[in-house]
């Protein structure tokens, strides 16, 4: 399954590098030495986590569902718009954020806010695209890697 | 909204009595004068909240495109099994549980695990019925309203 | 860490054998062959993690200053009396709870209810002692172990 | 238990005003008419949930035990250092901030990061003081507020 998960992260534009860079951007003021490769590698393990996988290709699902204009209404249009008080991509990316502890809210919580990378480029996305999940999953995901480095260091 | 989330409800199969007396179950033992009609005022109560709307849309939503074969493979095989690993109905359910604080988390695992009333009856659902993620939105809505009970008495 | 963690468990009267044996008692009738000693294996695996070592250790700490009149009031209060609308012994357990992902919260909320083997012995303790964080964070222990050994099977 | 509630972040240096503003700022660029009036009536609907003053009473607690010497080692000098890796004071922050709403996580996480106004200066509070839980409690409170005034605009 994890195959499956990293082919749908491609598909909708996202590599694993991609989220290494923000593990990087974020653990670098207290890791100078830190190196793109652990990050990569700390990405790699947070999507072995089977629980992250199924968030992942959940949250994948239902951008592209709504895209594909399968969600019924008025769910499908409160995901087009991303409704800032439509709470569900956060509650499904917080099963991500936590896999390496608690500290990966506060990391979660800033790059939601702070649209760094790959996040902001999925946020102001094309015309038609959906990313309403995807960028919370992402972001999740580094919250998650970088909580990882912090532990092993 | 809310006219919204109970029409699927009941389309779904499920009415507010039904959770209503799961709620008076679990709090019976508590206050033993409680009356259906209050725990229907809980239920109410819950299903005003916009968080709770949205993760009980959502749910459904998932639940319905998995019947109608429209959620991508592997993961329409892993909710049509509701595959004890796959926690993301219980992520969404926690959504629900807090909204009246964390003393609902407690009775939420207990419904989820007894399979009470409605909730049993939709788990054990006819053929071709995906009832995943309804069975815990269920036990999320009651456990939140018999939160609320406590909090009030 | 650990080796403490053990010891002020030990101290307050619970034993990871005590722990393992409702880890069997809730997986059994999932796994007819479960031994205790991968039940044992289980909770020490719990247990060697950094984020439950500092659940525990907090939750003792509040159980112990509480037994010795050093927390002040209305807190003390509440903690011993462990009112039912007090839910932060609930919050600090699903710190635990979530180390193996979220189905452990169904376990969780099912153990607290049912005050199974030791957790009800500690819920129904001697007059003079509090154990309102450690019967919480003994259900963790246990649902988080179990939701280990259903995730390697 | 309110009073006692704002008595006691009133003696920790922490003024219900000085909440309001960082609400203020995480809110003016969504609602550039808001005025701290508005945002005090919302930390006070924050601060009138029981779980709310629960969570801030035993926080505060637990920081003031501390500076006194009384919690055991080797916790005691993990609340001193409030080392990265103890998670236990954004555990029990987060059953405040979900009070309105996962929403209030963003705002959690980002608050947490940029130490925004009394929150900074807790964190580099004087020689002897321990904020360890303070800082993220008013975080957590902020980004509650802030979720409320969300929700009703
Ligand atoms: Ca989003
Ligand atoms: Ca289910
Ligand atoms: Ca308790
Ligand atoms: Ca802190």
């Amino acid at each position: 399954m994890k195959k499956e998960t990293l082919k749908q992260l491609v598909q909708r534009g996202v590599m694993v590098g991609d989220i290494a860079e923000i593990v990087k951007w974020l653990q670098e003021p207290y890791f100078p030495d830190l190196q793109l490769a652990e990050c990569v590698e700390a990405v790699e393990a947070v999507l072995n986590k089977r629980e992250v996988q199924h968030a992942v290709l959940t949250g994948i699902a239902l951008d592209m569902l709504t895209e594909q204009k399968l969600v019924p209404q008025p769910l499908a249009g409160i995901i087009e718009e991303d409704q800032g008080l439509y709470g569900i991509d956060e509650v499904l990316a917080m099963g991500i954020t936590n896999v390496y502890g608690t500290i990966g809210i506060t990391s979660f919580g800033y790059l939601d806010k702070m649209k760094t990378g790959i996040i902001g480029r999925l946020h102001n996305g094309k015309e038609g695209r959906v990313n309403t999940f995807l960028d919370d999953l992402v972001a999740a995901i580094a919250a998650a890697a970088a909580a990882k480095i912090a532990h092993n260091s």
